[in-house]
């Protein structure tokens, strides 16, 4: 899994600070999340082709995490895709990318698919062989929801060393990864926990934003691989954080670690702070395994 | 006058490159012409302050002139603006602005006031003492208006040698200024050219994008004095022009030829060219006077 950080502060983009959006490389997936004003020129600098992103998932719609969408998508047309286009986002973003289209007398010829939410619960918004994705329902000033991306099991682990040893034909080596035991020609059942190993911790990514503190979505992100959780304030501007409902460094760091997350990622940081180690400096009073979100960071894992 | 152009290439945002806007410094106006996605990235880069853009006049709606309207007005929102904002453009504008706004559960705390356009002939659509802007009708792909910004001819100017050399009251200034003779106590009248010279020529400039070659428009244009015409061609690709409603370097020529304008500027590039030049030579062979707009190019006329 790859997350190419687009743009992860709050409020209007500047010369130099994008709002949100971002790329979750994660299966042979490109999946868009948010897509602020600027979004294609930040695709563009990070050299990610267009015709890979089939599914962008928009969690709110405050201009800063969508108003990038109209400008990438008429960018498609011009393109001359052809491919589906999946959009999954609250209510009303069909209607508002559909009037915009029509104003410039334009249509896409590729099918855009729009997958409107007004849930309060998690959903499951996408699934494949290797990748579901649900909605984490959040608090925000307008109807908001994060997004669970979660890898499947992969088969097990086929110890070559064990099949040889037992000399068992490869037309069973399918049937082994998937868990099964294997008779042997003696009659023999060897148990498929000599033959294999367990298959990697499947891999799972949170985004979080924008949001109020809501310690409710913890039961969702148990275990979670890595989360990337809004931190727009600092402790200090608790009240702000609480009047406009958007979070802490802190709170999001008390997330991540009831949540027992391996990694968690900051962003959406309000541009009235200087240096952006603050954040971290705070998160990590609470939980240590965190990293600041910066436009253009790419993040392995 | 001043003209900041802050993008100039036709259709999307790129890397390098910005889709149609310019400011128009006219009279103490910073008028906003044309707003693509980015716009409000490239006020700030030139750092225009943003409150002194009271009039935005909107071309067509296709997303290349228009998409980075929202996010600009809810810039505005956020800085706490309270003067008033006039927005002139197609009919529809209104509906997709309030559309947006309504969707992220905002409304401006300034009066945001619409002038939707409708007419295919030309219309006064700003006047004030200094300044008055009429539509272009133009002709694209969607319903398309230019627009034309004339400053008023200021008072004559007084010739102070002449009303002293006559021994005339400081209180007549105004009277001669604004054109009227003078009856001396002498009984005799002086005419006022005696008095007087002919004030500077008022400025004038016209905007006009997208547009296929349109002659029809040359009658409103006679004697303008700085013309921006769209050149998204070369004349080797004229079909092309035809076809998407656009015109060539040499017809933007044509356009400025037949108006006598002072000097002719093109913008709308198609990003085919590698190089800008070759519109300049194509449009020198028809009009001498003609200039490149670049992003980021401030021309004073």
């Amino acid at each position: 899994m790859k997350l190419i950080i687009l743009g992860c502060y709050s409020a209007t983009p500047r010369a130099f600070t994008n709002p949100t959006s971002q790329v979750l490389d994660i299966q042979n997936h490109l999946f868009l999340i948010d897509c602020g004003e600027g979004t294609q020129v930040q695709l563009r600098k990070h050299r990610i082709k267009f015709a890979r992103i089939r599914h962008i998932f928009i969690s709110h719609l405050h201009g800063d995490h969508f108003f990038g969408l109209p400008g990438l998508i008429s960018t498609l047309v011009l393109l001359g895709r052809e491919a589906p286009l999946h959009v999954y986002g609250p209510k009303g973003i069909k209607e508002a990318i559909t009037l915009l289209l029509k104003l410039g007398n334009s249509w896409t010829n590729f099918p855009l698919v729009f997958h409107e939410l007004s849930s309060r619960e998690p959903q499951l918004v996408f699934e494949d062989e290797k990748v579901e994705v649900h909605t984490i329902p959040l608090d925000h000033r307008v109807y908001t929801n994060g997004y669970l991306f979660r890898e499947k099991p992969g088969p097990r682990k086929l110890d070559i060393d064990a099949v040889l040893r037992y000399n068992i034909d490869r037309c069973y080596y399918r049937n082994i990864k998937n868990g099964r035991d294997v008779l042997l020609d003696t009659g023999e059942w060897i148990s498929n926990e000599k033959l294999t190993s367990d298959p990697p911790v499947p891999g799972s990514y949170a985004f979080c934003s924008d949001t109020v503190y809501k310690p409710g979505i913890i039961g969702q992100l148990k275990g979670v691989g890595v989360l990337y959780h809004e931190s727009t304030f600092l402790e200090e501007h608790k009240d702000l954080a609480v009047k406009t409902k958007h979070s802490t460094a802190k709170q999001a760091a008390e997330i991540a670690a009831g949540a027992g997350a391996g990694k968690l990622i900051l962003g959406h940081y309000s541009v009235r702070y200087g240096n952006l180690e603050v954040f971290r400096e705070e998160a990590r009073t609470v939980f240590p395994d965190t990293e600041l979100a910066e436009d253009g960071k790419v993040f392995d894992f």
